[in-house]
């Protein structure tokens, strides 16, 4: 397995365990856990993947990415009150998938062609696209709108990204870097409250 | 008339019909009744669409689909008490709009090289995608994520199909098959009432 | 600069203003704005590019459209006050953009193929797409559907516009008359308040 699909995969787990859960703290039914931690797990890419072109989009390609997602539901399903009571650990996870997909989408947008905006969006919209359906879709307005520093350090990350494969750092690295760049600055935002309501 | 063709535009025509009903509950004017009629019959086709990379998207380009929509639109408008009084009826319509809309869906997943995985969520997301639009622009929580039977019907339609290309059955049985397999599934949940609110 | 580009570019400073303000008046902070600007001004034109296959879309290749959402989003954040005080200037450049917007989508309809129907479909979908994404992530009830003359005008504009190009009427005319005749029919429905609630 590549880099690249280790941190996609990783983060696409991270986020279909939040999205479950969310589904259940919506007291949604064994679909509606499923569907949600499908959307947002593999929303965000689904998107991008339509911006780019890059079709049919790589997680229905794939069935490790649905196979990730069910088994993420299936987790927030049935260890909802292990999952609620270690809170702390899925904003701490939240923001691991938060840099790692911003490490894979501002990879593929610089791969089809995009520049430093591009990239940026791309690595914002990678992290952030998931989260953003499910929010919808349960009828709440979206933490990207909401939180200052959640968006904004995928942002700066696809900045990263972009400048150093400018610099002619190696791909691993570069991703390695934005990766922890962005989580680096999630953390930050978290632990000193920065642009909560 | 291909079997697909008149399939996918039996199914469009239903699901219009039901989008404008929904629209006119919503004391909605005459072009919003136009607007839900139109994303409901052809949303999720829309959307499989780009996630395939099927473009320009099949129902933009087929003048056939938005007359019909049109048409599913005006008659939920101008015989929005009929259509209250049979209610049941456009229940029963949905219900098969599902199912026709699930082998539309696994049919052009599968055209599209996707795996099994991928042609159940093709024929899932076919199916249930414009509903999915409607519900969310008048700010209803989809129907896909509170009753079980409903994306699960199509999901099941969608492995089925798969099952059935992999056997070599002749595909217009098989399109036939899991229209059939998916609208029974659906009336049986009705029926049984299972994974009702 | 093309025509076409300048009307594209035009439009988009005019709708990232009034997304921009709408997220001030929801109470959301620097980012927020920020986001719903772009979203407003360059979402019409995503979900045109991604149905039409014209990917990757244009406002993600070309820097000038997000910089020019950014300067409108944050022109809406520093002066919203003054913004307020002219809200009926707003509502005059959005009339404006919705006419440049349909011009503009009617052309890359036309270019990709698509007949009388899409075109104006191309339109109306370019004019009101970032205004539907911008309601729906702050929960408001898309004005589309709400309004009847809103859309409607962009789907006659797109008519205009298609008519036009079959009588060999030179594209910069066709342009600017689209964008004309559908601002006009906005005009005349916000002061004869057809169609409002």
């Amino acid at each position: 397995m590549s880099l690249f699909d280790f941190l996609d995969l990783s983060g696409t787990l991270v986020f279909a365990i939040a999205g479950g859960y969310r589904a259940v703290r919506h007291d949604l039914d064994f679909l509606g856990v499923l569907v949600l931690a499908v959307l947002t797990g593999i929303g965000g890419g689904l998107i991008r993947d339509m911006l780019l072109g890059a079709t049919p989009a790589a997680s229905l390609n794939d069935e490790r990415y649905l196979i990730i997602c069910v088994a993420g539901g299936l987790l927030a399903l049935f260890a909802a009150r292990k999952v609620a009571k270690h809170w702390n650990v899925v904003q701490f996870a939240d923001a691991i998938g938060l840099g790692v997909f911003a490490a894979v989408g501002a990879s593929k947008g610089l791969a089809y062609g995009l520049g430093p905006v591009g990239v940026m969006i791309m690595a914002a919209l990678t992290a952030t696209g998931g989260g953003v359906v499910r929010d919808v879709l349960v009828r709440e307005v979206p933490a990207v709108i909401r939180h200052d520093f959640y968006a904004t350090a995928a942002l700066i990350g696809g900045g990263v990204y972009y400048l150093a494969l400018m610099g002619d750092v190696a791909e691993p690295v570069a991703l390695w870097t934005t990766a922890f760049v962005t989580t680096a600055i999630r953390f930050t935002a978290m632990w000193r409250k920065w642009g909560m309501d």
